[in-house]
């Protein structure tokens, strides 16, 4: 593990961008591990991903704003830095399902999604076993059409009191309201859905799936936005199925599908791997 | 090879239906080679898929339906033989794309599809080299909307004095008429769709998959109906984009796609592996 | 669920074996469920799984032996009978790493094992934690060289008492002595190999391959026989790996490939639809 | 399509290296389309691929030696400039299996593969027709032990007065004298090896596959060495089989892998993606 920081950058495309972000870094004595990006062409954007070790750093990472800010508005970038020592605080919601919260508390105890998971929020008691034995605090909040405004405070008042700007929708089986998004902000909220989107939007896509037919089932990690399984796809993975496969199989199939699919996508978030355009992610790896 | 014959067989699903077979192909000392069967739940049909040796068959298999007659009429049986050493006979319609014609013609050609191309049609003359090269007959129709009709009238009757009761559609880029499409029959026109279906229906599905931001694309080939891209799935297969990749790039990869799921397809088909029930298939391997 | 049997057969090649089968489950009022055959030309023998519903069948499946006796002999079968209502009893050796463990135990208790778990043995205390939570029993033996010999005579005598018959090797990193492997007789012995077998045999594979620079790992469950990482293989499946991959990357990549397989493995197992022929599987799904 | 340089470094890791090559760059008023980089932690070097926009640049590209020499010397690299314009020469050494020889002719005729082959060699005289087709002068060698040397060098006189600098070995089943391959240097010559090495080294791997009873079978595209199937190696592939393939089945299967793994490690080749260091390769993509 490396004491670096991570650059993320979005600007219009220019000539010596890498090289004014590269000789900065170098002069303040930081020392270039990875460096990716992407020219978009039709959106003409440069996006690059600068991950830098910064043990001799010529100054403290508090103050790179001020220094960096002559750089930053001679491309007009738009910029975020993210210290690897920072670990990003997450909540996972979830309902009775329980894959995916297994799978997320079992890769983050073994330490391969560096964050925090200060709380489990769901709308059902059942995963509270699970909750206890990773030994996180778990909230059950008993949500009806009656007080789904009101829990939404309450749960948006609890992920600020525990300093998380990060949902996860592990099989959380609630649409959340415009305003619980835009509380969070766009690229805060994760979900997960059962389909590969854009086929078999909404409800029951497994069922959907057998009823068309298909040869392969797939499962998205996306930003939430406003419009239903509309966001910006962050990953997607496939598996074939055969026509032995009842509805019931392609359940326990995708089930193998969206623990894998969420937890990729919330790692690379947690590592600062995603940048957004548009309506596109770019997964620098 | 064996000198074989394969019996497909759909049915209401009843007690005794494998005994009766496999009983009727022993006592006229038929070898079972492969038997494969699919008990569909929902609609409850049995499908059978059964290919026995023939080499000491005791009756002439063109008095089949007469000997078999009372065992299909016990379980309401459709049903259909094939011998291995039938040839079916495949029309290929394509336009100025020539990935998939040049595939099937090179798995023709190696031995890997057991049928007969007797000839090639095409709305454009730009293949005429390929099909030389392979020497088989090409005919080039320029299909304009004035003369559609009368073209797939002509078409039919090439297809129809070339004993070719199969069209495969490997980028042909017109879309054939309901009366086309009836006169060849269902199950018997094949195309290649240049998306993940049911995910972006319709014309420049890569163009639509680009802007969507997937992380996977995907091609499909089916048996053509008259609804545009709805007809029952034969397979599916997919392969991974990066955010480097532009349109152009899905088009390269797609390409691999298209071909080899199509030629799969194909190769089922004529290996008569094929069942339809409802809007779905069964592919027995 | 079905109330069904499960019909394993061996035997070499010979007209008449499916009619026979078929006929004597239908005239006991059976009915074949799924009927799966394979016909190897190397060794000519005709292998066979049939499932079939036992709800009227006219006798008790206890007397199976006696009233299919004779068919068995005509063909000189090599058969087994198994219950879909019993299940079969594992007991998991694990060392430290918990991932097999944890994914077996997950699965195990989200009904995708149909088999029952009485014991956990290790020789490791580190895994008590997830047993507890699993509430399986779990045993704890600090093997040394001295003891191995004892530890193993004691190991074997607990799987007798709690009537396993069968031992699932978890990553267990102890090589199994011959004396012990014959104890529980062959095929009954599942390990997980951390390579693609044949490639990278014997200890720190993942190191041999970031070694030898392959471009993909992979991960191999298999019979376990008196020869290291030489085993009848039954299930194997691979992932991509990429330059920027260390060799914990790769070992963190492995563990879901090794859970994937060697869970796939196990339920293969337990549901009866592997047959061992010379060195190989067939694996009827 | 850019009018763009290729930089290509290899040089001991250290601080400064990407702000001095994008200054460079900058300065002389080259725009960077591509970066990617890297580092090596077990050897420490540092590896990069910078592609940069030429249309503007401030010298002639055949003075880049004299001007970033100082850049160069500073951190001891090893480094190589390709131009995007500039089209590698490859020669392709075939037998009598044709599939791999159709695949690259078909992928270089359609624009897939920048590079040039200005003719093919063969032992065998029944790939005329291909090479006709494609329009490639195409020499046939009847190679015996007697004659080997002296082919050989025949072939290499003739690579060199068609200015070929590369070799592919397009299943070209003949093992390559030391003389040869040294005369052509180092990752120079590409082969395709049938097998997902280093498991099944040698002859009829897909033999040894099945004898082994692998549930997955594999290509390799390396660079060949002295050592047989021992070089670095560029792609894999794999791809799924059943019990039901014959050894027949593995080597068509074989065939579509095989031709996809060395187009693809072609395709790199020629668009300079490919650095050696050690004994593996780092692919930029």
């Amino acid at each position: 593990m490396h004491n670096s920081a991570i650059l993320l950058v979005s600007c219009p495309d220019a000539k010596g961008i890498v090289a004014s972000i590269a000789d900065f870094i170098f002069k303040n004595n930081g020392n270039i591990l990875t460096n990716d990006e992407h020219g978009d062409e039709a959106s003409r954007l440069f996006l690059t991903r600068i991950e830098f070790d910064i043990s001799n750093f010529t100054f403290p990472l508090a103050d790179f704003a001020s220094h960096f800010s002559s750089v930053a508005r001679n491309f007009q970038m738009d910029w975020r830095l993210a210290l690897s020592s920072e670990r990003p605080r997450l909540a996972i919601f979830v309902s009775k399902y329980d894959h995916c919260l297994q799978d997320l508390l079992y890769r983050h105890q073994s330490g391969e999604l560096r964050c925090d998971i200060p709380l489990i929020v769901s709308n059902h008691p059942d995963n509270q076993r699970i909750a206890d034995f990773y030994r996180i605090p778990f909230f059950f909040f008993p949500v009806t059409k009656d007080n789904k405004a009101e829990s939404e405070r309450r749960q948006l008042a609890l992920l600020r009191e525990h300093k998380c700007s990060v949902a996860v929708l592990a099989r959380y089986m609630q649409i959340l309201s415009p305003e619980f998004i835009a509380a969070l902000g766009s690229q805060n909220v994760i979900n997960i859905h059962h389909s590969f989107l854009p086929a078999f939007i909404g409800s029951k896509p497994y069922h959907q799936a057998f009823q068309r037919g298909v040869k392969i089932i797939g499962a998205t990690a996306h930003y939430v936005t406003q419009i239903l399984d509309d966001g910006p796809i962050i990953e997607q993975d496939v598996v074939r199925i055969y026509h032995r496969d009842s509805v019931d199989d392609l359940i326990q199939k995708g089930r193998d599908l969206e623990k894998i699919v969420l937890s990729r996508a919330v790692r690379w978030h947690v590592e600062n791997r995603i940048l957004l355009y548009g309506t596109k992610t770019v997964v620098f790896q």
